[in-house]
């Protein structure tokens, strides 16, 4: 693996380099970790990465690789900068012939969105996306269980996605993770919406199987001189009839992480709860309330291999990440031997162009007042 | 006290009963229970009342009453009927000289709702709606700690009450709580709507004392052959620029009573769920989650005289719906003594009449495909 | 019903007035409620009670009653006095022909115990203890489980009752509650010990339907200058071959009323909190954990009918305390119908023996280090 | 580092391998895996381990790696066999010059315990023992803050370590954990009391700051056919005063891995729950329950640097396992370079030997019906 950003103050980047060395399948073996060579190489260094291979910028990266012999090179790309530069190296990337990881969201505009996806099919290479929760034991436990109808036909869902350290105004106090996702030329049009939105959308696609048809935004943007949003509340509407709430926010004081879900079906209901990953409550017309557990009983086998370590011994946000990477690197391997999985369980290019037109579509909404507008 | 409505097959009329007994303050002394003399007069007698004050009606009832010596007659009426039976009761003992306390939603359009509204001004006697989720402590800590600032400014709002005993076609099976719930001449314009969905609009406004000014509601009908919603997702705006959501469901699948709040301030935010009601949950910029009990430590004068046992012994449902009665009956008695409660702490007709527009404002809203609609 | 005891400052009178007042099936009539004469009529007139029968002491209660009409004096009397004023009383009533709720523990030796359960034997006469948490919906669901065998054979028990309220010496600042608790000739030669270890001793008794063979007992006497325990540690061992440990302590600094018990058996096994009392944790050899909800689905006949409202509105200390005035009721109503219920569902005065001889038996235990030390 | 044990079928080897992978400071380089060599080599294989540095049996690795240039052989070796292969390789690792990471209990005698601690004082070596538990950073706030006097003296400790899995014989159908555990050859003299209790002496230890003086043990032997404890019930006294219960079993059919604390001071309490590692709960005279969380607010330099990613990101058991590695190979790291860390934050051989105490007293206790015993 070759990483695209993810230097010495990033955050995101060594939690990819932590999840994608956490099975011991992957191995960093090159970098252009950031937007200067020298910083580019002290992380190199710090990362006990061959000088040789810490590289100025990605460009020079990927041509570099690209020239390496077949058993030395990297295997794959991943992109762990800022949203505004995701498009390029992963266009560049797929264009020299290596597969690509990419953090989301995946590309400031749709049409930049619909180029990638393209391209993935035009050469036949892998791309996953790092929506890491669809990596979590308990979510997929969640998608097999209505993907074999237990719940029916699914009526109702709510979606949320609340923190609160954007509540001040901390992209004013030099804070970096702050400072770029409220500045649109690096996010893009959504700000909250970008950064968490668009995990809940996924998370709701991934869990229901069904997808939003069209949506009705509320967007606010509560913190001073804010131009991007920072928080939202979405009525959604899907493809079967069911109706739903999102709500997000970065100025949801005192929150940490609460991505949670619930969905309601005919026959039953399961909510899950990112910051108590492990479990999985459902409810039942006629049953009392059973929680299913990460790596515990009377899991689906999907769920099952999720998980590293007993039930029990709680997993988190790193393992559930090191899924995503696991299984892309499991099609990696497969892809090596010529073969190919037909639906791999990592999130792909499509999620990410679904990822982009539900950003536009509830920016376009909340301009017309939260009419409801379509995904597309 | 004099009971309108609350027969035998009645599950709300026990609960008032049980209410207003707690505190040893009320004494039920009359009562036209049912809709036929036969079964009120049978209700009345289980109820050890004696055969003279079992009326046949409420028309009966009210007169009867009138004409009894001062000492004698009953102090208040209290109506348990469904919906469309309350208007007129209300209306004919305001008339007639007696305070009222009636159930929620107060009556089937907002012109019966104002017009009770300005017979409670114009013969200055009392009124009380029975919310009874005001009536719980912790319900009382959240609105004081809003009221003194310890929030700072309100920005966001979750408000929902779900709820899944209607997830099948009950009404169909003689489930009478289920059969005139349903039904638009008993219950009014509103489904869920009316029966849940107001609790959901009285606690958000009562808790942050805050009026919703606007809302885009988008109902369900998911039942077979419901012509009243069953279902709503509204995202909501505030007077004074914060935003958020409310869903109501009674086809939310295995839920039993799950009401929740929470509201998110410039400085903190809090967070309470009715089916575990002696906790409230805050959250803060830079403090640790705190977490406040019934008749606990810290709390304000407000919560704390809401508590009839120690902390850690838990109260519920009864106990808050009495709280609604003994307020109501401690203002009963200063205004025997010819003195008024300046705020007195239970649910007045004001908040009768914002139930009732709130009604008819998601519906209107529903009809225009979620269309922003005043509440007016 | 008659009340001896209870008066103005009692918290536990108080209780007992609402717990019986809340089905309408139990009226006050009279009561003693105080030591002196005049705080005992002051108290009765608070209640509403005719002067006539607000009286001077017990004694004379029990004296005048007996003498009234058969359809005016009270049904039965109630104690609710500190512990050393049980045995007199219930010895009085049970001698003049009065059924007997008293408070726990039942009197401060085994002798008394055994007399009073001779006397109740010979009379045939009802008397129910006052440990309300056998009154809890959720406590009676684990007894049935149990009872049906759905937990298998029980091997391991870990019961505790924990409370803060005396981690400092407010015993010395005129709390009535925490003065009279920590009086060996109020309290008996159990401090926490009877106050509370009794109960946790009652519920493990009830819940599992086995009796405790042998305890070895460490109490603590942390408070400064107490004379009796205010902390203890329990190992116990069942007449079944089960083993488990007990905690108490009314030095636990920041607990409020947190009584918990787990039941461990060879198919399952079982968790309930008394703070949150309205759910009942099962877990499984090969099934996913299971939640049982007060009113929910799935509930034994015996779990049903101690609820009031529908699952979801939560019940608590007063309505499990009312559980035990009920049945204590029915039964009452049936004996004067001549008949008797052979497993009346309340604890009785032979639970009252067991809670004395639990007592001792920790007392002598702990006086030689913890050895063991059997029940009897 | 090398390893001994942890070849393919083992849990724990691989646990140990992610935890040490995790923060790229330790690279696993050598190894002898399994009993036989060819089982090792494969297992070796498996790992990308070059084939000379896959060894036959420890006593060749440790030879042949002392044998090695200074920079290439490894630094310290990880030891993760069953108990009874702890000692001999931990003896000769020391004597020949590596340091060592070994898991728990140490050794099966405490006479070897006393050994190591004796080699590891005269050779100067670090030694770390993979108590993984105080590698969390919600333990690491519950010791900082009884360590500042936040909850004052120390009065009572609740202390439990409940697991299901050997609720039935699953050691009869294969399952190699199983089987080892219940073996005294390979387990020793302790079953659960030595493979989950240690954690819970450790545990509470380490948190405390104090060491337990005496206990009494009451063991049980539920499985059938079982000769090793599998279960047991423990009165603890500490030597400041404290007092305490201990439970733990591998028969409390359907709990997973509930490792849980209560600690009361004379200010306040804290609770922690293995299984949902990242809040630790505190309650207090005079203040609200406070829940710490994770990297959240307030926290003190302790806790704060064992947190890998922001708040609200759930971090679980390898993580924390991975704590203990990176400790200890930060101390490694300071020991190259010719110095010493004064309270390397690890668990050490004299925690070790504290075990090895405890599962010593607890069997003779056990054996004297519960006699006190003192550990040493």
């Amino acid at each position: 693996m070759g990483m695209i950003g993810g230097g010495m103050d990033s955050f995101i980047g060594d939690v990819h380099r932590k999840a994608a060395a956490m099975d011991g399948m992957i191995e960093l073996v090159c970098g252009a970790f950031s937007s200067t060579a020298e910083k580019s190489k002290a992380s190199g260094k710090n990362l006990f990465l061959p000088k040789n291979r810490c590289y100025s910028n990605f460009e020079e990266m990927i041509i570099s690789e690209k020239n390496l012999p077949e058993n030395e090179k990297m295997d794959f790309v991943a992109i762990v900068t800022p949203n505004h530069m995701h498009f390029s190296p992963a266009k560049m990337a797929l264009e020299n012939g290596f597969h690509v990881v990419c953090d989301k969201p995946m590309t400031l505009t749709i049409a930049e969105a619909k180029e990638l996806e393209e391209l993935v099919t035009s050469t036949g290479l892998l791309f996953a996306l790092t929506h890491n929760y669809p990596g979590s034991p308990m979510v997929k436990q969640a998608k097999a269980m209505i993907a074999h109808g237990e719940l029916g036909k699914i009526r109702k869902v709510q979606v949320q996605y609340l923190q609160g350290w954007l509540a001040t105004s901390v992209e004013k106090t030099g804070q970096k993770q702050a400072s770029w996702r409220v500045d649109p030329t690096k996010s893009g049009i959504g700000g909250a919406l970008g950064d968490i939105g668009t995990h809940a959308e996924n998370l709701v696609e991934y869990i229901t199987g069904l997808q939003i048809k069209e949506l009705a935004a509320d967007l606010g943007k509560f913190g001073k001189d804010r131009v991007l949003d920072d928080d939202g509340n979405i009525l959604i509407r899907f493809e079967n009839g069911a109706k739903g709430t999102m709500s997000f926010s970065q100025i949801a004081t005192g929150e940490e992480n609460n991505l949670a879900i619930r969905v309601y079906g005919e026959k039953g209901s399961l909510e899950w709860h990112q910051e108590t990953p492990n479990e999985l409550v459902t409810r039942w017309l006629d049953k009392p309330k059973t929680t299913y557990t990460s790596n515990g009983n009377n899991l689906f086998p999907e769920a099952l291999t999720a998980s590293r370590i007993p039930s029990g011994h709680p997993e988190g946000y790193l393992e559930a990440f090191a899924n995503v990477y696991k299984n892309f690197a499991l099609h990696v391997n497969v892809k090596l031997q010529g073969n190919r999985i037909e639906n791999p369980d990592y999130p792909t290019v499509n999620d990410g162009v679904r990822g982009i037109q539900f950003i536009y579509a509830a920016v376009q909404s909340d301009k017309n007042n939260a009419a409801w507008t379509s995904l597309k």
